[in-house]
């Protein structure tokens, strides 16, 4: 963190100076990862002196770690000739990445400058959905057939050698492209050059479909330590593959993309880092739902006007209203957060609705138990320390277990709540992290405000 | 996951029926992670005859995959010679989280069966601590002096070839031992036997500390998109590696933690899945949180009292009450929620409070504005036509633009407090997702009561 600012200032301060061979020097030495994170930072200005400076090459390699939002901008900035550069540097699937990050009428000009030799496997790419593992694959990887030698299979592979991604995952296929295995470089290594390639490849034993979804993929990596996932079509021919890094960003994402739904914010997530979305962005990623939880929350307004009588034959309700109202946001929150993160986990399978119910039921009634139980114990033993009004037709004991069995009721409540409706949601195929925390804190004050005020008007008044 | 559950019902039916035979026919087929989820499922009877019939050696790729809350009773349904044979199976940085998972007399105990060959390296890594890169590590590559020649190298190595990891990550070092560079095994099948590694190794952009946080080793993988990344100690010279399924997990692991914690969980997240962890560990997590929050919600509850002769001048002010209240939590917990997963992801550094404070700022003011308008204009335009009795003195137009006022400070004060505290508890060395959403909006709740009270007073009394 702290080296990285340093070159982000050392950066900064060549830009200013319009020193480009100053800049040239420090760029030399710096990832490209952290060279995209230095762009992003920079005003419109110093950005196109950067990108002109760097030229097209190089910027190949940055353009494929800037968020989504800033690489039309960043592809404006470059001459026709070097635009064909950037897209043919970059990899297959970071071309069509790439391409889907821009406006439509600029992918097609885009598209127009693809080689020949590229322009075949891209089209075919971003026929997939962005979040499918077709949409994810690329197709750089070593392919050999079945029948070749060792020494063959080195021929074949001779050209790749300097594409360093190639070699990593090399595939074996049959002669109608479909999928037998893959082979190891350390068997060309270690074997004589005639044993047949048939004898040394080994079985994949994981493979996906392109059409699924890439949250499976991901899924699938961290379950079972892959580096590379072979892609394949419904008759077992290999597409491309799923890498690692890939599956991290999809890791990340999808955390991101639960945590941010789950605080209430629509919309997709930012590409941007926190600091560099826009105002306006994060305005309208938050406004929607603050407007629907507020008009939500009148419906808690009106149960304190239709309870008016209730509240004022006996005040000192008030003090544990705000009280037993937030424990059912509180409690529910939390039993919906533990489900929605299980459910993301693939944790729970369609079949498991009744054992979350029966789950969260007991673990509503125990917390709800105790903490009320701590509730009446203060109010019972403390409360007429402070509070000498109580009538005496009501007294502090049968006040405290009042407040006490609307404490349990409540976040009783509460806790089947939170669990069940992102299960719900599930079902009427809702992400289920939309319909969380605030939704729930919101919809469980109306039914807290409804049970304090109910009980207290049957056991006190 | 229907799959699974086909498979898992097989096992079962398999282990009910006491059937050795079929049992171990069908684990053949079975991945080891899957058999760790079918393993956590089981019964105790049946774990025992599950583990009896795999036997230690097929067992070992088992425990490694088990939640660490299971491991100690795993271990102890073997004999002491099955125990020896599992640690010696397993990978040093395995056998070290193994004997991380279980009681210190339990470890003293398994110490003692660990292989002579085994237990330095055993020794060193327990040093360091679970959640460092050194506590991470594996000791598993390959490793060649870079005055060897191709030949050398592949004499070196070729007793490793049958241990598929070790050729995967090929470290040179100099007689020193310390870090040079990498090499790829590609290099040894496509060059000529005589050519000095030092002509053809790669170097290593990038290595962290044994001491360094896992969190910061993640961190590096995901941005790298690295596949190995070399642990070295002070004086540059290599310890062992991280790998990136170790990044993966980690990064499952922090997302999972940060989740919970921001709903209110304490304790250490759970290794058993949501429906394998016990009522009672659920309980413990949730409760401390409410207890506390409990209280906290009767400071609500007193200004409640404090201001009943408002309250009750002018009782339509409920209306909105619960509305002013519930938009504070609900901004702050936004705002938290944005900064704690930007903290998360590397994107805040120390210096960013005022930044971060002066945007949250705007936004709250934005937000607050907006919506306090919203309600103003309801106020003033349908309210009338629901409710007649209105005092004279006051009328709909002020007791709105009152009602928006306070929206406006309440949804201010909540974002900047929602957004700052995050902030500060990491400057105090607190983890920030602790203060999140159900702590934040306690606290807001008391000061959108305070607020609204008090502007009431000011403006319509």
């Amino acid at each position: 963190m702290q080296e990285g600012k340093k070159a982000f200032n050392q950066v900064l301060d060549a830009l200013t100076k319009k020193d480009r061979e100053v800049l040239l020097e420090l760029i030399e030495g710096i990832h490209h990862a952290d060279l995209a994170e230095i762009f992003e930072d920079l005003n419109e200005e110093d950005r196109i002196f950067f990108s002109d400076s760097v030229g097209a090459e190089k910027f190949s390699t940055v353009i494929t770690e800037l968020p989504d939002t800033i690489v039309e901008d960043a592809m404006s900035s470059f001459s026709t000739d070097d635009q064909r550069e950037i897209l043919d540097q970059v990899s297959d699937d970071d071309r069509v990445d790439l391409l889907q990050d821009v406006s439509e009428e600029t992918r097609d000009k885009l598209l127009a400058l693809v080689e020949p030799d590229d322009i075949e496997v891209t089209r075919s790419l971003l026929r997939y959905g962005e979040d499918t593992a077709g949409g994810r694959m690329t197709t750089s990887f070593g392919k050999i057939n079945l029948e070749m030698t060792v020494k063959e299979a080195l021929d074949e592979l001779r050209d790749s050698y300097a594409e360093s991604e190639t070699l990593a995952r090399v595939y074996v296929t049959d002669s109608k492209d479909r999928l037998i295995g893959r082979l190891r470089i350390r068997e060309l290594a270690f074997n004589s050059w005639n044993t047949p390639i048939s004898e040394v490849y080994q079985e994949c034993t994981h493979t996906i479909l392109a059409t699924a979804d890439q949250e499976e993929a991901a899924m699938m990596f961290s379950k079972y330590d892959l580096i590379v996932l072979p892609v394949i079509d419904e008759q077992d021919r290999l597409l491309g593959i799923i890498t690692y890094d890939d599956a991290l960003e999809i890791i990340e994402e999808e955390s991101t993309e639960d945590i941010e739904r789950m605080a209430g914010m629509s919309g997709d997530i930012s590409e941007n880092s926190y600091l560099n979305t826009t105002l306006s962005t994060h305005f309208k990623r938050r406004f929607p739902w603050l407007l629907g939880l507020a008009f939500l929350a009148i419906a808690s307004g009106y149960v304190m006007i239709k309870f008016e009588d209730v509240l004022n034959q006996l005040y000192i309700m008030a003090l544990f209203l705000p009280m037993v109202v937030a424990a059912g946001g509180n409690t529910g929150g939390q039993a919906s957060t533990m489900v929605i993160r299980a459910m993301a986990l693939g944790e729970l399978d369609k079949g498991s609705t009744i054992k979350v119910a029966w789950k969260e039921l007991r673990l509503g009634l125990a917390l709800g138990a105790l903490l009320g139980t701590c509730i009446a114990i203060i109010t019972i033993f403390m409360l007429p320390l402070f509070y000498t009004d109580m009538p005496a037709e009501v007294g502090f004991v049968k006040f405290g277990i009042a407040v006490a069995i609307a404490m349990t009721m409540q976040i009783t409540t509460s806790t089947l709540v939170g669990s069940l409706l992102p299960i719900g949601a599930r079902k009427m195929n809702i992400d289920p992290a939309v319909v969380a925390a605030p939704a729930i804190t919101t919809i469980v004050d109306i039914s807290g405000m409804v049970i304090y005020f109910i009980v207290a008007q049957l056991m006190l008044l």
